[in-house]
């Protein structure tokens, strides 16, 4: 079969990208050729199984994506986007990426009409406050950026040409994925990371907000396992609701200290420098802080059930099963 | 104050400019001009206070829209859509107008960057089935048909472009606009007002489903003071959050005709001609039953209370007090 990531020199796309290739399979079919699309050029490593084609370009490039498109990729996963800050920053930019971009991929393969399963990269940010401690699969969409603006606009947009028989869709409204790998970097959601991946890397944090502060987190494994999952599964029991919310671990930032300290003791959580940043407090309070997920906890979809498992995966996947702290 | 509707030769736009015509005032400023945009030619009856200006042309039509907005209208009421059977027939014209239209005059509005208040009629077509008895203001956005989900994308688009502060938002989720005066049209929703509209002229009506089949009503008069309301009211107490399900009439077809019987006795229910049609049933049953509508009434939206009113509502506004059947 043929593979489509769009965005796939992004995080979450590398990693779904590599875990397609090792696996050299998806739902039991071998992966023989994968397409991996993104602005900059995306990483190409392919396997005797697996051709990898890379194609550099710009996701709300119609041209480019019809032919991208020409292709009829089996399985489409769309990820690409501008993510939050940058969006927040470039309206223009943001749109064109996350709306047009995404909008403009629904249309060439609506064009290409053969009816692939196309998998949708959406996000908790599709809510914002005033919400419930938990909000149920029924609740509003209530985005308060561009970036959840436009994803939930793509959510519709998927519905819809879902219900008309031009693809097969599923929309992933992703939590914040924790740890991600990396440098530290400047959106307002980075500290989450940085205090678990700095300190069990021997490397100072720093942290904004206070201990009591919730939200939800998936490992990139997890992300990885709901892409695969959503390619797979089948879609006859998710009627017409095409937008799911993924299975998270709802903790405090005092919850991933304590993880923290449980594998890395407290020379690690010394590390941690409180720095209060009130504009990163305002932004992350309206921030969701737990989710029921019923529905896709019913459909198979699987998280950690604790931080201390996001830890362990963490360590698992970047350090080989010991922090450079702890060696 | 200048006053701009898109869509004003449709029923509700047509309405509205009368209203705004007959009562010369918007919130207690005159509104010395009111431009009417609609893709036929507007109705033009300005009055001595009142200068109408007509626009044909296109609201999809970036350069004729960009135009309109040079003029800065105080209090922008966007109509303007293809209804729900056109836009299901012809999905490229349905989003062409309904969201690209929308999507441009809000663009225009932006880059004319000066803030006025922006009425958007949405519709309860953002929900289909499976839903609650009674829908909540938090429950999630399920539309069904291409239409709602383009206005559903248009709301989403107007609460962004509200908290980005281009535009004073507020999006009315209306509710079937009942009794609809004129003539009996294709859509699926019409014999919610044929069977009361065509006996009260003393002529037949087909009923194509079933009596204990329940929806949710205003009439002309109640969304026309719906719009006028939104464009008047203090819009700080809504928050972020500018989508708003107007309240109705939680009605049943059987409770519809005795409201009919009440005023225009058994001569005009015995006009109600019952011819089942399984395409027609099936569709409405995917419909709302009844709304809370807290935050719309709290915020001092009102509608009719019972269908009662609805039908009297009907018979002074288009027959002056006595219906056909009666005189």
């Amino acid at each position: 079969m043929h593979v489509l990531i769009t965005g796939a020199a992004g995080m979450l796309g590398r990693k779904l990208a590599e875990r397609l290739v090792a696996d050299g399979t998806l739902g039991g079919r071998p992966v023989l050729k994968l397409t991996l699309q993104d602005l900059q050029t995306p990483p190409s490593f392919g396997s005797e199984e697996t051709a990898v084609l890379p194609v550099a370009g710009d996701i709300a490039d119609h041209v480019l994506v019809e032919h991208v498109m020409a292709e009829k990729p089996d399985v489409i996963f769309h990820l690409a986007a501008l993510a939050s800050a940058g969006a927040e920053a470039d309206m223009e930019k943001g749109y064109r990426a996350n709306l047009d971009g995404t909008r403009g991929l629904f249309e060439a393969v609506r064009k290409a009409n053969y009816a692939p399963r196309l998998i949708f990269a959406s996000t908790v940010a599709v809510y914002g406050a005033p919400l419930p401690d938990v909000i149920d699969d029924d609740f509003a969409l209530t985005p308060l950026t561009s970036y959840g603006t436009a994803k939930a606009m793509g959510e519709l947009l998927l519905g819809d040409y879902t219900r008309r028989g031009f693809f097969d869709g599923v929309a992933l409204r992703l939590p914040t994925i924790c740890v991600r790998p990396g440098e530290p970097n400047t959106a307002a959601s980075g500290f989450f990371s940085s205090i678990i991946r700095e300190p069990l890397a021997g490397k100072p944090a720093i942290l904004p907000v206070g201990e009591d502060l919730r939200h939800v987190f998936a490992s990139p494994r997890a992300a990885t396992g709901f892409f695969l999952h959503a390619a797979t599964m089948e879609t006859e029991a998710l009627g017409t609701r095409r937008s799911l919310v993924m299975p998270s671990v709802s903790a405090t930032v005092g919850e991933e200290i304590e993880a923290l300290r449980e594998v890395a003791g407290e020379k690690a959580v010394a590390l941690i420098r409180r720095e209060p940043n009130e504009e990163i407090a305002r932004i992350v309070s309206a921030w969701p802080r737990a989710f029921e997920a019923k529905r896709a906890r019913d459909l198979g979809f699987e998280a950690e059930t604790s931080f201390g498992d996001i830890v362990a995966a963490h360590i698992e996947d970047e350090h080989g099963g010991t922090p450079p702290i702890n060696a």
